[in-house]
């Protein structure tokens, strides 16, 4: 909200108020109502704006702010509000009301709208049938490209986007797409079968948007098709939604291998404490368990390291330049899977190129450790008892690294889930493993 | 590649993969390339494509097989490539090649073709110069619908899109847009100022694309017009470019935030294995060398852990939750200032959210603590001497890690730079001291 914004709203001029916001891009205004914290003054920006934007203002503006203006609301201005928004706007609204809401909202629908907006809440969640709206122009196959302008013209206003049109038949099944571009171009005699493009690529209502966001980044499309099991068109996804998907997915990642719980996209400052901490409590009990395992892994080579403190002071080195490789590894590979560049047919051309990698890195930080730890300690036999497990601990978390998300993928399962923490929780013991025994072998144990 | 397309190379039926290409999608079409192993292949393969598909499929191919193919093509085609293809997409494919392939390619080119792209080529990386198209559809103010509608058919072919036209007046200077769907309503006689809106949102040439992907995310839009210092446009970004923006900021952030440095989005499979190792050496290096100093600050404690072994075996298992806490912390609040739903204003709100959410988490995971090492070690003090300090690194952790990537903000750092393994690392210190001295003074040493 801009400083000029804010002077008016404190000195009450409503007048000077309601210009600029007449000049407003409809998210700014969003913007604006979103920052205002008093409820009452919410509702009296929100009748400022004209009528004719009221509606797309309000597909804009937070779950919050729609939820107190809605009960300050007449079952008049409701009605207006839900028979204006686009469908997925609808439902994506109506998704975030607690039930009482939704009820209000839905007696002011029209018994069409009302049958549209309980479909498409059936969807299940994350899927095309969710996130795709009914709003698009429809053109019957045979008609002349003169009657298509038409055609277009009328269906225009109520539709999300004029930029790709949808050939169907008599039974509304796809028959073919066209752009907007490709219909200024033709003559106005053709048929729209001439110029149409029949190779088309659709998505079904149960598809999940993940995959959908993907088919919208190799084909640059604007709209994607959605068709029922009988091929007919229900309705479309814009690439406007995707760009929301692509935001929603990518936090859902960046959570899960953070070891943290994805949420219903809730934002950081709307979420209670609770709620945070539940979240985040699963993962951290768990590696706390796993951790104590260690400790126990530990205890066993107490001999060990009475005998030679050194090694349990540079244990969590160890672990950490473990933890560090599989890390870096894990996230390239995960990222690589998300993005379509690997797939579990390439698991030995990784492995031979890792295999270099590791032996690279080791053998670097190998050094790096054998000068330290020799200056440290002043004894070249520790250094070398702790670089040479070191080079093998990089090879371990090198290849876990790789492997773990490969293989998670290979199974179907989510390779992201294969999370960092999980994997640093093997190393640890591997780790211990692995230094106390070469350790001791090397010094002469 | 499918199994069809497979055998029909196989066989060397050139005719029936002819037939099948016309059919295809261009990605599609593209996707079949550059899984050709063998150059010779790709080149006949390429070489079926009508001439009208070909600049276009050239644009979806990988940079490797775009130097395959141009190393057989004689300038003709050379020139007709260069000319068809879109500006940005023919910087794009430029950027990737050797300076002796640039040079072929731009000797084919027309004068005026080679002004553009060496203009464009200057543009600094990452930025709306580097990203921006040349090729959008002008109108000049005061036209009427009518004859707005020739000007768009006319510049329609060589335009990247038409849904939005940009109204210029005489000095080329940017006045207003106008969607097609807006001109498709407008009566013919109007002229485009009357319906065009002249509150435009626009980049400039030095623009960060990071800036950009946020501005289509808020906006909605299909396309940005880019200006330069006088207001003139310049060019356009359109909605499929900015796909692929979000997509590899997306990656260097994971690649950070696992504290990798970030390539120039080469895939995985194409970078050598020195390229790998270089690209992670240096974080692990530092990484390590910070190991040793904490191997260093645990030494200190020698006497202690000598006495009660136990405390250096339980030891990783703190550093594990404190790291773990940590990295889920400092991931929510990277990804939430990222989403801009955070920024350094909120610091205090974050804090008593956080202050409580540690809470929460310290106790649930100190009684686990307390029960498990009790169990163990058969010792109740000892159970407490761990639960106790765990409390406090789960606050320490939590502290820093919302801490340091909102004072990173505020010192206009990237966040992700704050990655987990120096966060990590930081803590690590920060445990050995809390966990000894707490421990020894709750244990009566």
């Amino acid at each position: 909200m801009t400083q000029e914004i804010e002077t008016l709203i404190e000195n009450k001029d409503f007048k000077g108020l309601k210009n600029i916001l007449q000049d407003m891009l409809i998210p700014d205004i969003a913007d604006t109502l979103n920052n205002i914290e008093d409820p009452a003054t919410t509702i009296l920006v929100y009748r400022l704006l004209p009528k004719a934007l009221s509606a797309e203002v309000f597909s804009y503006i937070s779950p919050d702010a729609q939820e107190t203006i809605i009960g300050y609301l007449n079952n008049n201005e409701l009605s207006f509000i839900i028979e204006e928004l686009a469908t997925d706007d609808a439902v994506d609204f109506l998704e975030e009301m607690p039930a009482n809401i939704v009820e209000k909202v839905l007696k002011g629908a029209t018994p069409e709208t009302r049958k549209t907006i309980n479909r498409y809440l059936s969807y299940k969640e994350d899927t095309a049938g969710a996130i795709m709206t009914p709003e698009f122009v429809r053109i019957k196959l045979g008609t002349t490209v003169e009657n298509a302008f038409d055609y277009v013209r009328k269906q225009c206003k109520d539709a999300e986007t004029i930029n790709v049109l949808y050939v169907v038949d008599d039974k509304k099944t796809l028959k073919g797409v066209l752009t907007i571009k490709e219909l200024l171009l033709a003559n106005k005699e053709q048929t729209i079968d001439e110029i149409m493009t029949d190779n088309i690529v659709v998505a079904t209502t149960d598809m999940d948007q993940e995959k959908i966001a993907s088919i919208f980044s190799k084909y640059d499309f604007l709209a994607l098709p959605v068709v029922d099991k009988e091929n007919r068109i229900v309705g479309i996804v814009t690439v406007d939604d995707v760009l929301d998907v692509i935001t929603e997915e990518t936090t859902e990642d960046f959570e899960k291998m953070a070891a943290v719980h994805t949420s219903d996209d809730e934002p950081y400052l709307k979420t209670s404490p609770i709620k945070l901490a539940a979240r985040r409590i699963t993962w951290l009990g768990v590696l706390l368990i796993t951790g104590i395992f260690t400790s126990m892994l530990i205890n066993m080579y107490e001999n060990t390291f009475v005998s030679i403190s050194a090694l349990v002071c540079l244990l969590p080195m160890l672990m950490g330049a473990g933890g560090n490789c599989g890390t870096q590894i894990s996230t390239i590979i995960i990222r690589s899977i998300s993005l379509k560049e690997l797939t579990f047919k390439d698991y030995f051309k990784v492995f031979f190129k890792e295999f270099l990698v590791s032996l690279i890195l080791g053998v670097l930080l190998g050094i790096i450790a054998f000068v330290a730890v020799t200056i440290q300690y002043q004894s070249a036999m520790l250094g070398l008892a702790t670089a040479l497990p070191l080079l093998l601990v990089i090879f371990i978390a090198d290849f876990l690294g790789f492997s773990l998300p490969l293989l998670a993928k290979r199974l179907k399962l989510d390779p992201a889930l294969i999370a960092t923490p999980i994997l640093t929780t093997i190393l640890d013991c591997c780790v211990v493993f692995v230094y106390f025994n070469f350790a001791s072998w090397i010094l002469g144990f």
